[in-house]
Formats: structure tokens, C-alpha cells, sequence
């Protein structure tokens, strides 16, 4: 059994931050020694990734002591732990098993009376059948004409993981003839978002998924009627146009509301479900069984490398050491995702609540409150166009952001054009690699106004292409960091209760149950 | 002339920064005086917006300090001095003239020979007649055909401001039968972005509208390439598919490659172009020019009121007053804005640049180094969203995010449903409402971990509909904040010299021309 304790309690912590050892990004990057730094500060990843943070506040030094902190802390034992099936979740008495969604790491995990990697692989099975059906028309709508369209009714990780997954693969699809269906994301309350879709859909030959673990979220079944209005509206029958993903206990779950039910459980955090049937089957209705599959491995490969004990063949633990490093020892607030890929554009935004909604507490998982910082606040957008955005404040501004840069050597159409000498992919490579050294080199100028200090560290992923495996290996290596920095920090990094107390307000507001200020606020607003 | 000095050198700031008072927000809120509260702390805006500030962490004593702050500052005269003409951007000798392009606030200002305002409004007068003709179906395309789609390609500013505006009036437009054409933006080297755009299209029916104040923006040069390319392989003249818009003095200005050229000047920066010929075009081909002179004179509206000397009349300036404290007195580093209107979805990535490109500083107008916190790092997401993300941290984490919403009594498309009880819009009403209390008040548990310490401080600016008159105001309230803050901070917020050596370092990538570490990196993307 692992230990489970405050970071400030681990002695090679106390030497951490004894520590007045600092390392200055100009002066190890200088010359041939900071070549050779590029060279060496690597770690192979799954999928052809790789780690490099060559541009990282450490050295030998440091990453001694980091070695120690994650020998200390278990961070491995504990991993073990949960993929072997341990109650990590302590604060809803759960397990987590994301991870038994694409492959098995370690024993057999079962819960409810059931191998659970089984039946993940069982839900798997029947979205392929599913999907395959649908595509060949042996599935189709009232007219016997076949679906074309795809819409995804969540909020959250029903949401964000899938539509950034979607949205990272749209490309690639196209270029390798897996177009199968188009895919389209409702989401927020507000009753534009799904006007919006609807507007841009033609309700006869779409299919509507809908998710809710607990078939209760509030914005999904709003929009869930909304939707079904619509399709009665057009004269259809919404029952022939809708499947759902939810838990085996949810209200949705036999209902005859829809075509199908496709299941996750209790033990699948939201915001890590884009590999569990909540992405499963709209990835697979939009690209196919064997995309979706060939994510689940990449996913399942970077899974592995995360159980090596040491971090420097670990990347997912090393940038969690690092990043925990930059948070508690060198006092950065927040982080920046920056993908040098458009096709990553909501990948940020992804994470954003991957990372937030995991790590933003104050109490550990005993429900003690900690005396240190814990996950910080983390906002993206993908390069170049961040460069001509926000860029300005990372580089000159009065705070350092810790950044993670993501890149490729080729992009995922093919289809490139050669202007003033170099391709755009070639430009797209040369602005990341630019920007890394301007951040971390700076620039001196008798003018302070375009003085650069330098001095902002930053590591980058790349990768051949973004492929389905690459894209699961990128998706897992997040997730795991942040579970491995979760156990630094003796998180529940599972729960999320800093979101019930607006629910239980909302609701109050509309049952006007209010007064004092809610009262008129919800005035305010006409309600 | 107005004293430009460092917010520190001032008598009223040392007051504010030695003062130890603290307003408690849960104190504050309490009962039937924070009813009273809410109700009072309030100050009108342009088209029927308000500012309500309930939920910041000021009272009395902390707003007399801050009014006597914008009066030693000069904010009102500062302001003045700007939209007289005066050389404000000092970085770039530049006058800063954005204000001009929706209405003369002081004298008339001339530059370069010519009365700036009659510029621009000539420019918008070209634009509203070009319009005009491609809806009369006038302009065609080859065949004789209507343009149905227009496609901006152009990045940074020429893309996140002009992006944010279609996006926020796309469902008002489709609602009010003002949905003339379709638009699609191109911004980003990776040629998947381009290649994405143009596979959702058909060339024959598209104009293309080329943004480049310069014109020689290396991704907006490279992407009109692409995109001349795609429409020679299908047979197509692009100098008959793509209009210009760019300064005057720019190579594109005068080229015969497109079929209209309109104008905007060195004095507009590329974030504060939405309400130029950067944002008229797109916007009136796909809304009208009525729809756009509409925008526009919303932000005229709004940019009077910031003329006002009192701040507590002045929600610009009050809010920026605001911004300084939580950033300089309370040490908050960061700042999210959440609207709670889909239609908004892309507005914070707006105000990300136009906050954090202006006011991410670390020298003086000077070119002096400031010894006190500048602009901070700034996020967000639509709500309810955003809920189901990142709000955890945010309700829950070790760092206080003060939060700006934004939330309207009608939403866009008139369409709704009552479901349980409630419509889609006052469920979203009733969350923004629960929200700001949550936040500001919090709840006591004994569970720890369901414990919200509240004390997180929010202000919200609430409409009764999100109209292109509202839209406007919305969008000049914030860029007249972060003006007034750049004056607080003394900063240059009209330059961007932090975007300078990516731009050098990359190019040098591109012809080979590097050693040391940057020519591991550029190996590492196969440049």
C-alpha cells in the first residue's frame, strides 16, 4: 500500500525547496554545451512523440532531486495502485479506471461482479457494430435514407474531450478517405448553441448522441428536449434519431427514448472519457471503429511508458515533476498549452478542464487543507496565432507562464505549398522552434522597450504527424501528468465538488427560493 | 498635456497601497445590506448595459480612494488627450485613433493631411456600397452567379476581433432575416487550417477578404497563396474572388489581384480593428452595412460615457480602477471572463490579445523599467460551460481569480422552451446569478472538501439582448478599460514589441541561418 502524504511532509521536498540552486535557460542553452542540451534533454514518448525540455529551469542537479521527490512521494507504486484497482477516488469511494478503457496494465480490476476491462471492451464492441451499421445503411431513418450527420448533446467532459478529438482528427479523416460522418457538438444552456447546430444540420438524416453518466445534467436534458422538439417539429420521430451514452443505473439507460444505449460507469471521470464510450461513439460514427481503436492504442501505449518507474524514461511523470517544480519552488501562478497545430485548436480547452477540475483544490484526499499551491490556472491557443495574441505578455510581460509547446514535422492533409522558398508546415516548425529560444534566450536591446529577458522555460512534444495513435499517446500523457501530479500534491484529483454549491444555487434561483443578494441578482437577470 | 507618471510615484496609489482596509465579501453580502448592495453598486452603460460591481472587494472608503486615484492619474484628461489626436503610442510615434472609426468624441483630428474621421467613415461608405452590390447580386462571380460565402483571411487582429463579432451576431442575424452571407475565417500557417476552410466551401460562390495592415504578413501572405491556388485548380480567377483590406501605403494596396481595396491606417492597431474596415468588411458582407453601422454606433455610445471624469459613471474606467486593485493591492494574477451567452464563445479569445497584447509590459512609455505588476494573464469560456471545466479551480484552488461576467435577459434567437418549470435562457440567468454568490459567499461544510471559502471576487456586465448595438458598447467598454489601465500603469498599450524576435528568430530558421540550440530545434521539426 502506498504511503499517502503532503508533499511539504517529503524530506526530498524539504531539500527542493532548501535548494537555492537556480538554473539560468541562457546560460545552459548557450553555444555547443546548449546544442548538446537539446540533444540530450529527451524523452522517447509513445506513438514517435517526444519530451523534450531542453528549455526547462533543470540539470543534473535538479533533476536528481526530482528523482528523489518521485521515489518519495511512490509516485509508480501508486499508479500501480490504481490501474490494479485501489479506491483512489476517496472522496465518492470510487475507482478510476480510465485507463481499462484501452488496455490492461496490471491486474484484473473487478467491481460490481465484473472484469471491467471486459466490459469496456464489450461497450467497444457494440458502438463498432453499431457504427458499422449505421454506415453501411443497415441502420437508417424513417425513409430508409442512410445518417450523415452526427450531433453530441453534453456539457463538460461529455464535451470537451470529444469535440477536441473530433476536431483534431477532422483533417486527417479527410485526407484518408475516413470522412464517414460529420460531427457536430451541442452543449451550453443557452438556447442558441442548439439553435445554432440545428440550424446548420438537417434533422432527417442526423443522429443525435446523448451523454450523461447520470442522465440528470441539467443543460443536457434541456437540450435534449430541445432537440426532440425540433426533430417533431420536422415530422420525425425522435426516437429513431437519438442513442445514449449514460451509466447502467441512469434513468436513460432502458429507456425507449433511443435507438441504443451505449455505457461507462462511476469509475470514468468525465473529463477523462474521450477514450470510453463518451468519445467512443462519436468517433466512431465520424471516422470508424478502426480510427477509434487505433486512438484507444496510442492511448494504451503512452499508458505503459507512464507505469516505468523512472522519470527520466517516464514522460509523463517528468513533466509533472517539472511543472510541480515550477509551481511550489519557483512560484508560477499559471501555464500555457500551445500546439502548433490547428487541428489541436480545442485541445487547450480540453485540458484546461482536464487539469483545473482535477488539481484546482485546497484540501487533500483526506480532506485536510494543504499549506502549499496546487494545480495552477492553465489557457491555450494553438501557433502561430497565439504569437500574434497573447504572446506579447509571455515574453515582455511582469509574470513568467511556464509553456508547453506541441509540434509536428508534417501536417495531417499532405497537401502543402512551397512560397518565398519553404513550405507552410516548414514555417509552422520554424516559428515553434523560434519562439522556444526567444523565450528562453531573450534578447538584449539598448532599447528596454524591445528588451527581451528571457529566462521563460518552456518544453515541447513533437511528433511525426497527428495521427489517431498519436493524438490517444498525446491525450494519455496529459491525463497521466496530471494524475502523477495529483499524487505530489496527495489530491483527489477524481472528484469535483467545488461544482456543486452553483447547482444547488441555480436551482434555488429558479425555484425563487432566494432572498438577499441572490434575490437580486436573479432579478437581474429577469428571473 | 496630461503628466505621464508611474502608478507608484503617486500620492493617491501609496495611500491605496499602505491602506490595510479589506472588504469581506461574505460580510458585505450579508442579509438585507447586500440585497441593498447589489441593488446600488451599479453604474449604467451604453445600449442598456449595466455594470454591476456588487461582488468586488470595495466599499466606500476603497471607492473614494480609487476615484482619487483617477484623478491624480488624469484618466479622464489622458483620454482626452487620445482621441484629440495626441501622439499616445509613443513605442511607434503613432496617434491612436480607433475611437475614430465610430464617431468624434473631441476636435477633428488631422494627420497626414487628411481629417481622420472623414477617412474612415469614406472607407466604411466604399464598404457599405461594395456591399451593397455583391447582395444586389451587381458584383458576381465569372458566371454570373451570387458570392453566397465570404472567407477572411488574416491573423492576430485581423482575425480573433473580426472572428468574435460574426460569431456573436451570427444567430441575432439568422433570427432578424439579416443573415446575408456565410463567413469562414482563415488565420493560421498550419496549411490545415486553410485546407479545412476551403474544404467546407465552394470557391465559385466565396469571396475572399485578405487582411493585412502591412501587407506582409507572413501567414496572411502564405494562406492568400494557398488559397489563390485552390482557386486556379478549379478554374477560377481569384483577382475576381478576393478583395483587400490594408493600409493605403501597403503592396496591396494598388494591385490589380484584387477586386477592391479598403483602407485602415497605422494609427488603428491591429486589436482595436474590429470597428474599422478590418472588421467592416466581413461584417457587412454577412450581416449588411446596416447591421454594422448598428456595432458601431453602439461603441460610440459606450465611448462617450468613458469620457466622463467620475468613475462611478463611468464603468470603463471604473472597472479598470478595479482591475488595479486586485491586481497591484490584493497580488491577483490572473483574471477569467466568462459571458454567459454562446454567442459569445470566442469574445474572451478576443480580450485575451486585446488585454494581454496591450498592458503585458514590464517597461514604461518611457522605455523604464516598472517596478509593479502590469496586465495579468487573462481566460475564459462561455458559461454554463465553463461550469463543467474549469470553475473547480476557481471555486476551490489555492489562487483567487477575479471574475468578469457577462449575461443578458434575452437571448439572440427569440426561440425557447419551457422545460421543468424554466426556460433554456433563465436557467442560464439563474446560473450566472448562482455563480457570483457562490463565489463571493461561499458555504461552510463540515466535509472540507465541501467546503467553499467564497471570498473570490466578481463583477457582471448584464443586457437584455445581445444586439449589434450592445455588442458594440460590450466591446468598446473593454478596450476603454484597458486603456485606462495602460494609463494607470503608465504603459505604452499600443505597441507590441514582445512579438518582435519569434518573428527574427524564425526567418533565420527558415534560411539556414542558425547555430547552437535553435539549429537542434529546428532539426528536431525537420526544418
Amino acid at each position: 500500500m502506498a504511503d499517502w502524504k503532503n508533499l511539504d511532509t517529503l524530506d526530498s521536498y524539504k531539500k527542493l525547496s532548501s535548494s537555492d540552486h537556480r538554473v539560468d535557460l541562457k546560460d545552459v542553452l548557450a553555444g555547443e554545451a546548449g546544442a548538446e542540451r537539446v540533444r540530450n534533454y529527451s524523452v522517447p514518448m509513445a506513438c514517435g512523440l517526444t519530451y523534450n525540455y531542453a528549455a526547462k529551469q533543470v540539470d543534473g542537479e535538479v533533476l536528481e532531486m526530482l528523482n528523489d521527490l518521485a521515489k518519495d512521494s511512490d509516485l509508480a507504486g501508486k499508479f500501480e495502485e490504481l490501474y490494479n484497482g485501489a479506491m483512489i477516488n476517496t472522496g465518492e469511494k470510487r475507482l478510476v479506471l480510465h485507463h481499462l478503457t484501452r488496455g490492461q496494465l496490471g491486474n484484473d480490476v473487478v467491481a460490481d461482479g465484473v472484469d471491467k476491462r471486459d466490459f469496456y471492451k464489450k461497450e467497444q464492441a457494440k458502438i463498432s457494430e453499431f457504427a458499422a451499421k449505421i454506415h453501411s445503411g443497415e441502420i437508417t431513418n424513417a425513409d430508409g435514407e442512410r445518417f450523415t450527420t452526427a450531433v453530441q448533446i453534453g456539457i463538460g467532459g461529455s464535451d470537451l474531450g470529444p469535440r477536441a478529438m473530433y476536431i483534431a482528427l477532422e483533417n486527417w479523416a479527410r485526407a484518408n478517405g475516413r470522412m464517414l460522418m460529420d460531427a457536430k457538438f451541442i452543449s451550453n444552456v443557452d438556447p442558441d448553441d442548439a439553435l445554432n447546430v440545428l440550424a446548420s444540420i438537417d434533422p432527417a438524416h442526423t443522429l443525435f448522441i446523448l451523454v450523461s453518466k447520470s442522465g440528470t445534467t441539467l443543460e443536457t436534458l434541456t437540450n435534449e428536449a430541445f432537440v426532440k422538439n425540433a426533430l417533431k417539429d420536422a415530422g420525425l420521430d425522435p426516437s429513431k434519431h437519438m442513442v445514449a451514452v449514460t451509466s447502467e443505473t441512469s434513468p436513460l439507460a432502458k429507456s425507449s427514448d433511443y435507438l441504443a444505449a451505449f455505457f461507462m460507469d462511476d469509475y470514468i471521470g468525465g473529463r477523462y472519457s474521450s477514450t470510453s464510450a463518451v468519445g467512443g461513439v462519436v468517433l466512431s460514427l465520424a471516422f470508424g471503429p478502426e480510427v477509434f481503436e487505433r486512438f484507444l492504442n496510442g492511448a494504451a501505449e503512452a499508458d505503459k511508458l507512464a507505469a516505468h518507474e523512472a522519470p527520466l524514461s517516464n514522460a509523463a511523470m517528468l513533466d509533472a515533476l517539472i511543472g510541480v517544480y515550477e509551481r511550489n519552488i519557483l512560484g508560477y501562478e499559471t501555464t500555457a498549452v500551445l500546439p502548433y497545430s490547428q487541428a489541436l485548436s480545442r485541445f487547450p480547452a480540453h485540458l484546461q478542464q482536464a487539469d483545473m477540475e482535477s488539481n484546482g483544490k485546497s484540501v487533500n484526499r483526506f480532506g485536510e487543507p494543504v499549506d502549499y499551491k496546487t494545480g495552477p490556472v492553465l489557457f491555450g491557443e494553438p501557433g502561430t496565432n497565439g504569437q500574434h495574441s497573447f504572446y506579447q505578455l509571455l515574453h515582455q510581460g511582469k509574470d513568467i507562464v511556464p509553456l508547453q509547446f506541441v509540434g509536428f514535422r508534417k501536417n495531417q492533409s499532405g497537401v502543402d505549398m512551397d512560397i518565398q522558398g519553404s513550405t507552410s508546415q516548414q514555417k509552422l516548425g520554424a516559428n515553434v522552434a523560434a519562439q522556444i529560444v526567444a523565450f528562453a534566450c531573450g534578447k538584449d536591446d539598448n532599447d528596454l522597450n524591445k528588451q527581451f529577458d528571457g529566462g521563460r522555460p518552456s518544453s515541447i512534444i513533437v511528433g511525426e504527424e497527428l495521427t489517431p495513435e498519436s493524438l490517444g499517446a498525446l491525450l494519455a500523457h496529459f491525463e497521466n501528468k496530471i494524475m502523477f501530479q495529483g499524487f505530489l500534491w496527495n489530491l483527489n484529483s477524481f472528484d469535483q465538488e467545488g461544482v456543486q454549491l452553483g447547482k444547488v444555487l441555480a436551482k434555488r434561483v429558479l425555484s425563487h427560493e432566494t432572498d438577499g443578494a441572490l434575490s437580486v441578482y436573479a432579478e437581474l437577470l429577469d428571473i
